[in-house]
């Protein structure tokens, strides 16, 4: 693929914007790896932006085109042109795709190049991939997904505080999870692209945007996310592709409440999530952040690199990190003491000696007895099970101390 | 790969225990489909079981060995031979890829042929492929999984019945989601096999199961679970593999609880769960069944069609459901009533007559009026918007009605 013998892979970028911009920053870092996965070193060829560069240099010098402009003209016209002239493309289009796809895969086949688009839908959450391999050889029944973040956003923020949809939408745009223009985001447009592309995948049926029947949040009242929870309901806006009757297909996006069981019920701010079920499989499920630009153009990533090779099923030259041991945890532990003062103070002071912090202590009496439960902030491990040596040795236990590890972050 | 010009493609079965009898099963089945997608029709060359079948005969007639065996040997020796021999090979045997994981790679990059083991790891859930493509872009610092299914059903039935361990492992049994020897699943080691897979993928160094420092869940004690859940924590059996200091690697397997935000907190049942942080990608989690026959078998088919062609980058000819627009669904209902006799009856009368059935009602008296809330069963939508347009015309209606989808489905 490489220019002149050597083993470079010219990559063209389209488009300098938030993703365009985290992509070119994300590929120099990322070089030295890929030449070791993949036997090749990609580089930056050129970048076009609305004001500078030059599409036809662009596409001469590159082996592959990532384009992130958006939008449908010119990308379209950029994509087809560069796919006759036999360069593979990624692109994280979502417009051009739900209203064109079948004229670009129909190219790409023709001229026998890769068209890859995982960043197209819901950023980093590796749904287009896990629907066109992981699960080529299963039969699709429904797919549910949360693929809009920013109205995800909005939604749990309803929930949280009871605040009206207007109120969530400003706190969304301040925080970056909303653009000041909102309109195709929360009025479910955005969902249905997305949707559409997926339902494609899923069903291998031709879906274009406008047969996607889809409806916006812009009108859920916190009234209504009340009186839901009162079911045990939350709500999600939920894009939703299906096997209907006999041959049917429907897609649709729509603000749905969820059973708090339901794999989608607990995906919350401006997260996304897919899950796809199936007979053979019942159901697996994929989330994680639906937008950004790091996030995305990490997606976007990955795709130039299996652009660059037949994806390796085994696993490149290895690294060699050290295998250690001692790490830092926290912990929850369990004592059961002599209900006698001081108890609490000996074993606070053997904690502080080996520099055990508690987060969060509770004492409950038993009898001539007291359980003391606490939850330590995280410590090296070896710290933590010496002060447990010595508090099992305090003349004032009367069971031997129990220890279970914590899992310390605490999620969106 | 063909045999003979024509468009075979032969796959060799090993194993014809759970998951061998499902993927021979699953094979035939999806065959068109496959032809479909690869141009190749698979079919099966040949089984070998404990009593019948030949090995060589076998691998001479097969363009790809699919081993189901399980255990080191005589697993290793066949897939060396197989692979001397120029085959492609998909094995779900994770103790084998957990102890000569680096030879069994090595072998398959000398002999340029494809080594692929999704089935493996958590069943069905993808997170081989995603770790060896949709990532190779990205620098991860930690993979938390919860990566064998017996013990998680088995610590949410410890927490959802306050039942002792050795209660909720008989009821797994019972249910088929253990054993009859359940050691290896309860004392962590089923689980540091795969916890040893993912590390050496996510980390690009080797990893043999003896450096995963584990540790199972049968001393655990409902009293913990319980007294736990005072502080929001819910117990899991969790696999670590993380980047620690500098160059350092850790990989545990421990029960340990999370906080109720935590993406693997809502994980339960037989399920399995991975979890994947890299400061890119903030983090992405992928769940699903992480075990049984035709789940294990069905990823074991994809690998399979990523073997016979380098994955298609756009989606094969498309089949052609029909888009259709009138679905079923269930909904929440929200009116605001004239608080008078008769109002609830004549609504029940509205829905009844248009076959609308009533899942659940609420109704909250305020000042002179009434707040109606219900959610009910899942009806074709035309049906239910005819009956609410009804609605919206009795005189008792004090403002215009409201409505919600509800996915039904209640999960474990």
């Amino acid at each position: 693929m490489a220019a002149d013998g050597d083993n470079r892979f010219r990559v063209g970028l389209l488009g300098h914007g938030t993703v365009g911009a985290a992509f070119a920053d994300l590929l120099p870092r990322h070089a030295d790896r890929i030449a070791r996965i993949t036997g090749l070193r990609p580089e930056l060829s050129g970048v076009l932006t609305r004001s500078r560069g030059s599409f036809e240099e662009i596409l001469a010098g590159s082996d592959l085109i990532v384009e992130l402009i958006g939008g449908i003209d010119p990308a379209r016209e950029y994509l087809l042109t560069a796919m006759r002239a036999g360069k593979h493309i990624v692109t994280a289009n979502k417009q051009l795709l739900s209203h064109h796809g079948e004229e670009l895969w129909e190219e790409a086949r023709v001229r026998g190049v890769q068209l890859r688009f995982e960043g197209a839908v819901a950023g980093v959450v590796p749904v287009i991939r896990v629907l066109q391999e992981s699960l080529a050889g299963a039969t699709i029944d429904r797919v549910h997904g949360i693929v809009n973040g920013t109205t995800n956003f909005i939604l749990t923020e309803m929930a949280r505080t009871g605040e009206p949809f207007a109120g969530a939408l400003a706190e969304a745009q301040r925080l970056g999870y909303a653009e000041a223009d909102p309109t195709e985001d929360v009025n479910g447009k955005d969902a249905a692209a997305k949707m559409a592309i997926i339902a494609r995948l899923a069903f291998e049926t031709p879906v274009h945007i406008d047969q996607v029947r889809y409806e916006g949040i812009e009108h859920i009242q916190p009234d209504d996310l009340e009186y839901a929870r009162d079911f045990g309901l939350g709500l999600k806006l939920i894009g939703t592709a299906e096997r209907v009757g006999d041959g049917g297909l429907s897609v649709s996006v729509y603000p749905a409440f969820l059973y708090p069981g339901h794999p989608l019920a607990s995906v919350n701010g401006p997260f996304n999530a897919v899950t796809v079920e199936s007979e053979a499989i019942t159901e697996i499920t994929m989330s994680g952040p639906g937008a950004g630009g790091p996030q995305t153009a990490s997606a976007v990533l990955g795709d130039v690199i299996s652009a660059m090779i037949p994806p390796a099923s085994t696993p490149p030259a290895t690294e060699s990190l050290d295998i250690v041991g001692d790490v830092t945890s926290s912990f929850y532990l369990y004592l059961e003491v002599a209900d006698e003062p001081g108890v609490l103070a000996r074993v606070a002071d053997v904690l502080a000696r080996q520099q055990v912090s508690v987060k969060s202590v509770l004492q409950k009496g038993l009898d001539d007895q007291a359980r003391l439960v606490m939850v330590v902030h995280p410590v090296l491990e070896s710290r933590f099970f010496a002060a447990m040596r010595e508090i099992a040795a305090l003349s004032a236990m009367r069971a031997a101390p129990r220890a279970i590890r914590v899992i310390e972050e605490e999620f969106v």
